[in-house]
Formats: structure tokens, C-alpha cells, sequence
């Protein structure tokens, strides 16, 4: 496994190609907007026109693209995977998806001879630029364990949680369980300010307790100073919940708090703040 | 400080009343009910009749009991700790109770010549077993310094937040918190049960990134296993919801979230569940 593609060089996708790079790789980039293409050239990728081209020699592919429709495009659309792509090449998908979407897209590059693994990643762009990510890999257990090295160059904790689409299921867990722990946060540095508190001393006095979190730990100063960089884009978060909030529908699980949480989150959208970091939950707290 | 007084001996109470002997204190200990008092008495404390007695002879006076009227009672009702306390005696309220009454309290005690600190604690019945509580504190500095090794015999994480009531309010904040950390495990939980994922190993695959914390870590197995051996009491933590819900509202803060969580807490102790730990926030998911 030495020859990748990889179509999709935004925030997570970008640092991900340069690691892939870093770890001897032969990689070969693709990006809707090809401009894009230029500081991973410079690094030593070569660069293709379509996802077909990135594609072509490749043995595995590494796709990384913001939702369902944006996968679909890059795999079945003119100039897609499938068309590039030789019999046996394995597709990695790291774009978060629905997982029932991900089992569709699973035939349907089977019948063209080729392989899909899902695989999306969190820890953010922090986790993308230092190689720490964590890898949630749904699919066949042989196809994995020959992609595995390229997981290896980009995440520390890789785990294969079941097949193709349960990456994407644990994916929506975590987005579930992320989302209502910054909402969580968020109201206790609220109450703290409204009650004039020493904020950051109280945080301090009870963060090492039943608060103990990596969110209370790495974004409530955030919250505290009213500023919100990336991290983790809140708009995006918000698509994510809404796979999540399908995949309960389809099983007949209530979540009233992912319910709370997305609904506030199109607020902040819809105010401006999509682009800010998800600690920016913060801000719709606070009293019109 | 050698001569304490200790009123309340619950579930919390009993264990702090105990490590306050093991490190050397004399210790008289009253409770309503006063069979409680008597295996605190085999461990070689003293019974007293009422909250006065325990009272008379003390340097200082823990109380932790249940509720703000509980307090009220403790302090300023018929054989309360005002009719037989000396002067200059500190009270060290460690019940959770509101800040607002905690100040108005701590006016009164003062036309009697008594000190108030107020100290909440948070770690729940094993960290009251093991000494390792976090003890939120407020109240005069001076004062605080001669009873700190109350606390050092109880908890591992004492801090000294601010004035008066401020330990009350930091643990308000703790509460809010907390609820809804449970709350958004239950929902991660139920998401994954219901996408049929084995639910452990995704809990391991994502339990070090962005979802680390101590609910996750300490409470998810209760959730998986439906099984919520205390712990801490849902309906404690109801009514500290409720204190902290009051505060915000003083304060003109929204909290959506502990308002939910105080809504699907309100239906599980309806429906008997009250006495269960915090984790059973996951039995409000299931559908009806």
C-alpha cells in the first residue's frame, strides 16, 4: 500500500494528505477548487483534474469531503472514482455521512470491482495537523487491515467498530455525546458569570471532579472570552447532528438534547456564527 | 480546631463524620433519626440529643443535611445549634443548599456571635467514602483558614471561591454541569444501542477524543448495563436543578438544557425512579 488518491483538501483533508506525505506515501491530490492543490504539490504530491485521475494508479483512495451528496459526486459523478479507478482499489471514505448512505454507496462500487471502507475522524483540525485523530472504520476486516497503514499516518487511535457504516454510526454517537457536553459546559460558565463568580477559579475547583472533560478542559476559555476559533466548525457540527438525529428517527430513539442542540445551533447559523467553533453554543445563552 | 460537631449522617454524612474520627478529630454527632448515630458512636463518636448539644462544646459545627429548610431547621429551630453554640463557633454548612438563603443565614448566625462557611461538596457517596470530595468554599478568608482541616480530613480538592454562598453558587454550576454531561452520554448510549453498534467498543473508540470525561467513563456502563446503583441520588440532584434553575433565572441567564434535564428528572421520579442514580437519565430515552 503505497499508491494513494486523495480527493478533498479543506480543513481536516488537507494536513491529512501532508501527514499521509510525511509518512512516505505517493500521493496524489484532487480538489474542486484546484488552487488548493498548490502547498500540497509543493510538499511532493501530484496533483489530478478529476477524482478519476487522482484515482487511476492509485491502491487505495482517500476521500474527505463536507456531505452525502459531496461523496456521491466524488465517487459516481463525471469524472468520479469509479471511472478512474482499477478493479480491487479500495475507497476510504473520511467525509462524515449518513451510514445507510454509506451502505448504498458500498454495492454500488462493489459492482463496479471496487472496495469501500468508512472511516470518519474526529479530533478536529488540531487532531488533523498533529496525526492524532480518531479513526472510527466500519467495513470488512481483511480490506481494513490492508488500508491500515494510511490510518496509522494520520490518527493515533484507530478502531474498527463493525461493518460498513458502523464507522459512520459511532461517528454520529460521538457528535451526539460532543454537542451536549459543549451545551452542558456552556451553561455552567453562564450561571458562573451570572452569578459573579470567579469563572476560570471555579472551573478550576470543580473540573477535576464528576465535570472532569476534555470539553471543560480545551474550550470553556473559549466561552469565557467570548471567542470562538477553530476547532471544530459549528455549521459543521450541525450537519453531523442531522445524520444523527435520522439515524435515531430510523431506530426510534428519542434525543431531545441533540433535538435542543441542533435547534439552537441553526440559530447561530442563521445569525452568522456557522463558521465559528462549536464552543460558540455559548452565545445563545445569552438574553436578547 | 480538635472538637467538631456533626449534624446529619446520611448517605453522605455518615462516611465524612467517619474519616473526621480517623484523623484524630472528637467528633459529636447528631441525626434525626438517631439509630444512625450509633455505629458513628462504635467508631468512638459522641451523641448528642439535639443539634444544640452537638453544638455546646465544639469549636466547630459540620451540617449536611438535605435541603435549605433542613438547614433552617438544624441551625434556628427548637434545640437548634444557635441555642447551645459558643460563641465564635464556625458553622460549616456542607448540605446543598441556596445561595440566596445561605447569606441570609449567615446575617443571623452573626447577631449570635457564630461564624458561617459555606462548603459544598461534590465525588458523591465513594468519594465521601474514599476522602476525596471536592469542597467548593465561601465565605471570610480568615475564617476559612481555621477550619480547613474539616475539609483536608474529607475531600482531596478544596478550594476557597469567594464570598459567602459563593461555594453554594459554584456548585450550582457543578450540578448544571454534570446533568447534562449524563444527559448527553444517555442520548450517545441510546443512539448507539439503537444503530445496533456494539456500544462498548464504540464507547472505547471515541472515549479519548473530544468526548473524554467522567461521566463517559464512570456512568456509561450503568447506562449500557440499566442497572444505576448509587452513586448520587436523581432526585438530589433534582432538587440541586432546582437551586441552580432559581439562581439562573435571579440572574437572567437561560439554561435550556437544565431545564430539560429538570423536565426528564421531574418524569423519572414521578415514575419511581428517584432513588436511582443520576445515570438512570437514560431510562427517559426509551420510547413509551
Amino acid at each position: 500500500m503505497r499508491r494513494i488518491g486523495f480527493v478533498g483538501l479543506g480543513t481536516m483533508g488537507a494536513p491529512m494528505a501532508r501527514n499521509l506525505l510525511s509518512a512516505g506515501f505517493a500521493v496524489t491530490v484532487h480538489n474542486r477548487t484546484r488552487v488548493k492543490e498548490e502547498p500540497l504539490a509543493a510538499l511532493g504530491a501530484a496533483r489530478a483534474a478529476t477524482p478519476a485521475d487522482a484515482a487511476r494508479d492509485a491502491e487505495a483512495v482517500v476521500v474527505i469531503v463536507s456531505d452525502t451528496p459531496d461523496v456521491e459526486q466524488v465517487l459516481f459523478g463525471p469524472g468520479g472514482v469509479v471511472s478512474g479507478a482499477g478493479p480491487g482499489t479500495v475507497v476510504i471514505d473520511m467525509s462524515t455521512i449518513s451510514p445507510g448512505a454509506t451502505r448504498s454507496f458500498g454495492s454500488r462500487l462493489a459492482e463496479a470491482g471496487l472496495e469501500l471502507v468508512d472511516a470518519p475522524v474526529s479530533g478536529g483540525s488540531e487532531g488533523a495537523e498533529a496525526a492524532t485523530l480518531t479513526v472510527m472504520v466500519g467495513g470488512d476486516p481483511t480490506v481494513i487491515g490492508r488500508v491500515r497503514p494510511v490510518f496509522e499516518a494520520v490518527g493515533s487511535k484507530v478502531t474498527h467498530v463493525g461493518p460498513l457504516g458502523a464507522g459512520q454510526a459511532a461517528k454520529a454517537v460521538n457528535q451526539v455525546i460532543v454537542g451536549g457536553m459543549y451545551l452542558a459546559v456552556a451553561e455552567g460558565v453562564a450561571l458562573a458569570e451570572g452569578s459573579g463568580l470567579d469563572v476560570e477559579r471555579v472551573l478550576e475547583a470543580i473540573g477535576s471532579g464528576a465535570c472532569r472533560s476534555w470539553v471543560l478542559e480545551n474550550r470553556s476559555r473559549n466561552m469565557v472570552e467570548r471567542r470562538h476559533p477553530l476547532g471544530f466548525r459549528l455549521a459543521l457540527h450541525r450537519k453531523d447532528l442531522g445524520i444523527a438525529l435520522d439515524e435515531a428517527r430510523r431506530a426510534n430513539v428519542n434525543l431531545p438534547l441533540s433535538d435542543l442542540v441542533a435547534h439552537l445551533e441553526d440559530r447561530l447559523v442563521a445569525s452568522g456564527l456557522g463558521d465559528q467553533d462549536v464552543s460558540a453554543l455559548m452565545e445563545a445563552l445569552r438574553k436578547g
